[in-house]
C-alpha cells in the first residue's frame, strides 16, 4: 500500500513514524508548501512541492492530509479527493456535516474514497459513544479531556500582549469524574469538568497582573473555568512543557429496563497527542484501501468501518485470537 | 423489526427487557423447552413451544438464541439458521472458529445471516482489543475480570460434598493495574491478576476445613489464585450475593515510533451481566437485520459490523450529534 503525507507538521511527522510500524505500507512522497529543498524528513520518501501533486495520482494508494482544521481541510479534502483516496483528521465539531457533504460529492464525482474525521476525538471517542448509547439507550454520555496540551488555549494566550510564549493543559476534575463513575448522573457545569493550568512566559517589564486578568477572564477559553496561572522562564517552560501529552474520558452511565445500572468507559493516556492522531489515520488508511479495492467509493466515517478493515491480522486470526 | 427469543433463563429475560428500551423492535414470541403454559413471562409475547418453532418462519425478522454455550448453542444455532436470521452468545472463546464455520455454512446454505459470540467478552472486549491493536502494532494487551460472580466457577464450588450452595467473585487486583497502567508492560501471573473471594453454605455437620481445603486446591479453577473462603448461612447468601454483577478492563499499552508511551483501557462495571449482555444482542439484533435487508447472509462476529448498524440514530443524525 503506497502511502503519500500532504503537510510536514507534528501530524504529518507522527505519520512518517507510523507508517515504519506497519509492514504492509510505504510511504512514497510527502507533499509541502515549503521548498522541497529545504525540508529534512525522517525517511526514503521524495519529498514534492505540493504543485507537482497531480503527477503522483497513479502512484499512491491514499494520501493522509495532514493539514489544520481552521482553513486547510475545508479545501484540501475535497480538491484533492479529486485524484487520491483521501484521510483527514478534520476536528471542528460543529462544521463536520458540511464538510462531509463536500467530500462525498467530490470523492464520488471521481470514484474515489476519503474518510474525514478520524483521529481520536473525533474519532475513537465518537466511536465509543456510539457503541455506548446503542447497548445502553436509557442512559447519559460524559466526556473529559486530559490531562493533556490544548493548542487553541496556548494559542490564546499567546496572543495576549506581553506574552511571549504559553502552555495550557486541560486537566479534569477528579472528583467530577468519580460522581459520574458512580451512576449518580450528575449534571455538571463546564467548572466542574475541567480546570485549565497555564505556564506562561512573559516579555521583561510586562505587567503580569494585567496578563492574569486578561487569561481569567477571556470568554469562552477561561472564564468558565477555574484557571490557574503560572509565570515561568522560557528555559522552564522548555525543559518541562515542550511534550505534547493529551487523552480523555468517555463515560456512558445507563439503566437497563430492569433498574440495573451499568458504566461503559473509554479512556485514553497519551504522551504524544500528535503520534497517536497518526496511528489513528494510518489505520483508517488501510480500511479505506481495502474498501476501495471492494468497490466502495464516497466519504465515510469511523461509524461506517467494520473494525476487521483496520487490522493487520485476517478474519481467520481475528476470530481466531482477538474474539 | 419482529424479534423471538429461544431460552428464558437470565439472558432471555433480559433480551425481554431490553426490546423495551427499544422503540423499533417488537418481541413476537419466546420459544421454550418448557411447557408453555407453566411459563410466567413479563411481556405480551406468545409463548410457544420449541417444537413449534418452524412454524414462525415467515414472521420473525431475527431470533436471539439465549441458550448456553456449553453444549446447546452448538446444536442450535447453525440449527435455527436454517429459518431464522440468528443472534447467539457464544463464549467458548477456544471453540469460536469451529462454530463459526458452522453457522456460516448453514447460513449460506439458506440464505440468512448469523452473528455469533455478540456479549461483552467475546463481544464489546474483543471489538477494543481489535481497534487498539490496529492503532497501537507494537504493544501488549490485558485483560481483567471483574470484580463479579463467576458462574463457572461458582458452579465448581457447588459440587464439592456438603456444599449447599456457592458464589465466587473474581476481583481484578488493584496492584496489577495500577503497574499495568503505568505503561510498564508488566508480565503477570494468574495469581497476580485476579483473587478469587468464595461465599459457601455448607450442610449442617458439614466439614468447613476439607471443603476449604477442595476449594484452593482446585486445579485451574482456584489453585493458581489466591483464594479466600467464607462460610455463611443461605439467607446471607441470599441477602447480600444475589446479583450478577460482573465487569472488567481491556487495556492496551503501546510505543509509537517516537519512542513515546500511550495507554488504551476500556471498561465495564455492570449491576447486571445478564442484562447488560443481552443489550449488546439486542443492537447486533438490529445491525444483522439491517445488513440482512442490504443482501447480506453468512457468519458475522463483532469485527465484521460497522459501528452505525447498531444504532437508532441516521448517518445524519450520527454524524452531527456523535462524531
Amino acid at each position: 500500500m503506497k502511502i503519500g503525507i500532504l503537510g510536514y507538521g507534528n501530524l504529518g511527522k507522527g505519520v512518517e513514524l507510523a507508517i515504519t510500524q506497519n509492514p504492509d505500507m510505504e510511504l512514497v512522497a510527502i507533499f509541502t508548501r515549503r521548498d522541497p529543498d529545504k525540508l529534512n524528513i525522517n525517511s526514503d520518501a521524495k519529498v514534492v512541492h505540493i504543485s507537482d501533486i497531480k503527477n503522483w495520482k497513479d502512484k499512491i494508494d491514499v494520501l493522509i492530509i495532514c493539514s489544520g482544521s481552521a482553513s486547510d481541510l475545508p479545501e484540501q479534502t475535497p480538491e484533492y479527493v479529486k485524484y487520491f483516496n483521501v484521510v483527514d483528521s478534520f476536528d471542528t465539531h460543529a462544521k463536520i456535516p458540511a464538510h462531509f457533504e463536500n467530500v462525498n460529492k467530490s470523492a464520488k464525482e471521481n470514484n474515489h474514497i476519503a474518510i474525514i474525521s478520524a483521529g481520536w476525538d473525533p474519532g475513537m471517542f465518537s466511536l465509543n459513544r456510539v457503541y455506548a448509547n446503542a447497548i445502553l439507550p436509557n442512559g447519559k454520555d460524559y466526556t473529559f479531556w486530559g490531562k493533556g496540551i490544548s493548542q487553541g488555549h496556548s494559542d490564546a494566550i499567546r496572543r495576549i500582549e506581553g506574552v511571549k510564549n504559553a502552555k495550557q493543559y486541560t486537566i479534569p476534575v477528579e472528583e467530577a469524574l468519580q460522581a459520574v463513575r458512580s451512576g449518580q448522573n450528575p449534571v455538571l457545569t463546564p467548572r466542574q469538568m475541567h480546570i485549565r493550568e497555564c505556564f506562561v512566559v512573559v516579555d521583561e517589564n510586562a505587567d503580569k497582573e494585567r496578563i492574569e486578568n486578561e487569561i481569567k477572564t477571556m470568554p469562552n477559553y477561561f472564564e468558565p473555568y477555574d484557571t490557574i496561572v503560572h509565570f515561568i522562564s522560557e528555559e522552564e517552560l522548555e525543559e518541562k512543557h515542550s511534550g505534547i501529552p493529551h487523552g480523555g474520558f468517555v463515560i456512558r452511565t445507563g439503566e437497563t429496563a430492569g433498574s440495573k445500572k451499568h458504566v461503559v468507559e473509554y479512556s485514553l493516556k497519551l504522551d504524544s497527542n500528535p503520534e497517536f492522531t497518526s496511528s489513528v489515520l494510518v489505520a483508517y488508511a488501510r480500511a479505506i484501501y481495502r474498501l476501495f479495492n471492494e468497490g466502495q467509493t464516497g466519504c465515510k466515517t469511523v461509524f461506517d468501518i467494520a473494525p476487521k478493515y483496520l487490522s493487520l491480522k485476517t478474519d481467520e486470526e481475528l476470530r481466531k485470537e482477538m474474539l
